[in-house]
């Protein structure tokens, strides 16, 4: 793989900006060590905001209840001081040893560093669009095949294929084939059952434009697909009695919902244990120096998954750190009470006495 | 030392108030643990409110800014749900294992316990009040020495002498000096040298009070006493010039601040290392089976003492008292977002899918 010719040098890359990659910025940020973040969501929170957004969450000491949302939109507001700059919806794919002990760190949007250190807290792993499973489908990625709906009118016009059962899809397949602003030209929604995880008036809602002959739904699953010219042409679609149906298509629209992924760093050659990475509890760094693990993708003795336990997780990682980071400095613990210096880095109030 | 008939029989006992003892009772209260904590303040918030109580915290995970008092008084409100009974104005002084493997616990106020586990949170130690360093004066404590005034009617009409130099002590002697509902017979207020850590209008008033002859001020330092029929009859105050002044009393009131001190918990016979007691980080279990120790008492490879560390600590030791209390239990993490068990425990909510 060719490296870009001018790759962003930083001290620290976070991969994973859920709520212990978010806190991991604030405990460098308290060292002066600026940071880049990684995420393959568009967005801040990982999990939190994925899996459970609006439920409450009560075991942060000192909030009584705040949900998955809150709790990441208060991390941002006590992190914004230190200005990390994120990079969403990318996976990093390469890391790679320099001779000089940096690492080269590559996106699968091509971005890439050289950075001092590396701290995953990419939680159950990175939150990906759940795919067909059909050989050679993913070539049309982008163009022809999507998971996520940026702009609706790139589908006016198009003879449109919706896979998926939950409400975000139906909705969608609602939309497109009514008469509104984002008009398909046809609609035809997929799901492996004649039943779907979406409210009652929302099912009735597309049944009667099914009726209505302004969209199709077929029982049955993606198997297979046709192309022509290089472009995706037709897919193929296996029933519950194995009859397969062809659809005519321009765009395949997947609404499968995310599904996490550890990826890449599992092939990182770094210990793992049961899918976890092994790390000390002094530093918590893994077994590579200057590759540091916190919150649930890694393992310990008397390990919790608890957001609280990252937490103090990502503060020993950054003092393990700036060993690295600052190894000409003796960093000492100083208290954001009384220090000046930390008053500064956070840009609050007067010197106190 | 004669036991109590009845000691109070319980799962746990924690040591310390502060923000790290007041945590450990949410983190066993979410394992259905029922805790007692003892506190040598009258309040709950140790370090945090009696140190720095109007001073902004930062470094509070998902909490931008607090003082020690707003710390306190979230976390107070975060367990109100699991009803810990509190022990305040009181030090453990005696620990002693029981043939059954648990401990009798008794403290200076003679409350006494029967309990499974300890959790040492007693962070820099028990805040006492600052003392006169002469030698016999303490058997006066509680009759005609005091550090804190309770009820300033017990000083009506009495010869008061007053030992300190700050707000609350210089508000005090004019309180009782002026003719007002609480007035001392006579005021004499002690200080090593002519200058208070006081407001400039406090000492003023002060002063003038002395010019009325409301009140006398001298310059010195306690370094003696003379009793008559059991009673403190006369102070010794030496001055600055090496000269000897006698002072006739009949209550002497020391407000010499609060100082942290270990106590009798260095001698309990726990593997300790720089005055701090080592845990392992798996349970931070001390070297007694039983007794845990979690915030700023403990030491361990990595440690640092910060408030958000002492919740991490104080989580994984519930897990580890959990295996001594609840044995036959196999607990397993629940989260308290989708755990109807913890909700029940929290009071909060309905059933969630």
């Amino acid at each position: 793989m060719h490296k870009q010719p001018h790759p962003i040098e930083t001290d620290a890359v976070i991969v994973g900006a859920g709520p212990v990659g978010l806190f991991q910025v604030f405990e460098l940020g308290l060292l002066d060590i600026k940071v880049h973040v990684i995420d393959a969501l568009p967005y801040a929170g990982g999990q939190c905001v994925e899996l459970y957004p609006d439920k409450p969450i009560y075991d942060i000491p000192a909030v009584q209840v705040c949900t998955g949302a809150e709790l990441t939109t208060r991390l941002l507001q006590q992190i914004a001081p230190f200005g990390a700059k994120f990079h969403y919806e990318q996976q990093v794919t390469e890391v790679e040893k320099q001779n000089d002990g940096r690492f080269f760190v590559r996106t699968s949007k091509g971005t890439s560093f050289l950075t001092k250190t590396i701290f995953i807290a990419a939680g159950v792993g990175a939150f990906l669009p759940r795919t067909l499973k059909v050989d050679g489908l993913e070539v049309f990625a982008g163009t022809q095949l999507f998971y996520r709906v940026r702009d609706p009118a790139e589908f006016n016009g198009k003879n449109l294929v919706i896979v998926g059962e939950d409400d975000t899809t139906l909705d969608r397949a609602i939309e497109f084939a009514e008469h509104g602003p984002h008009h398909a030209k046809s609609v035809t929604l997929i799901h492996r059952r004649d039943g779907f995880k979406a409210a009652p008036a929302t099912v009735t809602k597309m049944r009667e434009l099914c009726t209505a002959k302004q969209m199709e739904f077929i029982v049955g699953h993606v198997s297979g697909y046709e192309e022509t010219g290089g472009r995706l042409s037709t897919i193929l679609v296996t029933g519950v009695d194995g009859g397969i149906r062809t659809v005519a298509l321009d765009a395949l629209l997947v609404l499968l919902g995310l599904s996490p992924t550890l990826g890449p760093i599992a092939q990182w050659g770094l210990d793992m244990e049961r899918k976890q990475l092994k790390v000390n509890t002094e530093t918590f760094a893994t077994s590579e120096r200057g590759i540091f693990a916190v919150g649930d993708i890694n393992t310990y003795p008397g390990k919790k998954k608890l957001i609280l336990c990252g937490f103090h997780e990502a503060t020993l990682a950054a003092f393990g750190a700036a060993a690295i980071v600052l190894p000409e400095k003796n960093i000492q613990l100083q208290y954001t009470t009384s220090s000046t210096q930390l008053h500064r880095l956070l840009g609050v109030g007067q010197n106190e006495s």
